[in-house]
């Protein structure tokens, strides 16, 4: 099943994805979004309305980000090999985590924002999962019983701000940068362990193509390290980490353009599609942190 | 104006503190929170209930974080030279900020927790500012009106989690080690630019001494620097960073013990004060994030 985050008539809202539309989960179970169905333990009731007919054709709502309010993201930096290699950086006995806020993500087909302050922009495709139930010091034996589902990541990153001091939050929070979606896909679609493939492409061409089997600490892995130090809540995001292709290390360094097309493809999830635009060719101020269509994938 | 956030009765509330007790606002105003105040634009008039008679006692009721919610919690790492040079870091062009989730904060007089995983727990005396409304790309002569107050906060750190990669965040977000509190003293006590002292004790002894004329990056500059990434939304808090002293760079380092007591004092704010409990030596799971009793100071 996949679900959605969206508004319509300035209302967000959420539901179920399927080829024809939205069903309106809101309106039939009362909860306004996925993390309210975990919270309230209703999410594994939400399958009910799978085969209800749609309320809404895509090209009438604006996707939003898959969680738009998650009490916290954390980010898994330098998880696969060829990524550390390039970045020129040690093993680790532990992940590498920083943290997102939401107020820096957009949706699906919502602009990247390369911002006033900088040219060096960009993409880092990821795979993301969303935690269904609280818990702390979670095994890793039992970690695929917190996963709510998975999602299609792209942290976008202002390599200068990152670069500023030791700590990379600032380049990793920027506004309009970090793109969630296009919907979550249950958990109930995948076997626990089962190999997901990851692909960034710019413009159509592949920049980083990986799978979970490469990387340096497994989701269960992250599961057990960050629920270590705090309790895990429902609508908690983990981004697993980049493979190796960024744009920074290239030969010449590519970074993203005003125009360009970024895409985040994960297997079994779909494509996360965002177009890139400048803040300082933008003719107004105006940027929306939704999509103005969405096209299936 | 002192402002506290508390809860009795099960329910969480804010106030006014003074030395009879706390006059609730919550239930004069029918906001909830010190968030909700900034949020709806009524922060300002809640001065007007300040001479009503008190609604609590402050043994009638339990503290809790300052902004128990802030959307985010920015800290300052190596903002003091003292502080830079026993951890030897170089100078930096920038501010060096990493986050905080709220759910690793605990309240005046609430246990700081040596978790299980670690004996290497450290205390961070700090000035903390709360904002008032929402800025993006705010410069330093404009930064003082998005201050709706100061209060104490104590970093508490995880000294070998912090440096497991390169990222601080595991070791700054272990779920009761960030103490905010005991209230917050209102922005129009304090000229713009005031020099505050800060002093952390340890079971009295003074560990860290210094004042904000020593600010690597001055809060004007912290709330530039923040704003340039990220919009500063009505309760966001900036932690600015700590003095030298810290416990992990003594000859030979002092951790916190069970049973130790931690004070950060701040001028014209007053004392935050915090027991240290040891996870292993406690009896129950049960670990509150509120007071038992609170001091005046």
């Amino acid at each position: 099943m996949k679900l959605v985050t969206f508004e319509v008539n300035n209302e967000q809202k959420f539901g179920i994805y399927t080829e024809e539309g939205i069903v309106d989960l809101s309106a039939k179970t009362g909860l306004k979004d996925i993390k309210s169905a975990l919270e309230e333990n209703k999410f594994e009731s939400l399958s009910t309305y799978a085969n209800d007919a749609v309320d809404y054709k895509m090209d009438e709502v604006k996707l939003l980000p898959v969680v738009t309010n998650p009490s916290k993201i954390f980010c898994a930096g330098v998880n696969y090999d060829e990524h550390r290699l390039e970045t020129k950086r040690d093993h680790t006995q532990h992940p590498t985590i920083f943290f997102r806020v939401p107020r820096s993500q957009v949706a699906h087909n919502a602009p990247m924002i390369i911002p006033h302050e900088s040219e060096r922009f960009d993409f880092e495709g990821e795979i993301a999962i969303v935690i269904n139930k609280e818990g702390r010091r979670i095994s890793q034996e039992d970690a695929y019983d917190y996963i709510a589902g998975y999602s299609c990541y792209n942290d976008g990153s202002v390599r200068d701000y990152q670069l500023h001091t030791s700590q990379w939050g600032p380049g990793k929070n920027f506004e309009h940068t970090g793109a969630f979606g296009p919907w979550l896909v249950t958990a109930d679609e995948f076997e626990p362990g089962e190999v997901l493939t990851l692909e960034t492409r710019l413009n159509g061409e592949v920049m980083q193509k990986a799978d979970t089997s490469l990387l340096l600490f497994s989701i269960p892995e992250l599961i057990e390290y960050v629920s270590s130090f705090i309790t895990l809540e429902p609508g908690d995001v983990i981004v697993t980490g980049t493979p190796g292709g960024v744009g920074a290390k290239r030969q010449p360094p590519v970074f993203m353009k005003d125009g360009d097309i970024v895409e985040v493809e994960v297997s079994k999830i779909g494509i996360l599609t965002n177009p890139i635009k400048s803040e300082k060719l933008m003719q107004s101020e105006q940027v929306t942190d939704g999509a103005v269509e969405v096209t299936n994938s």
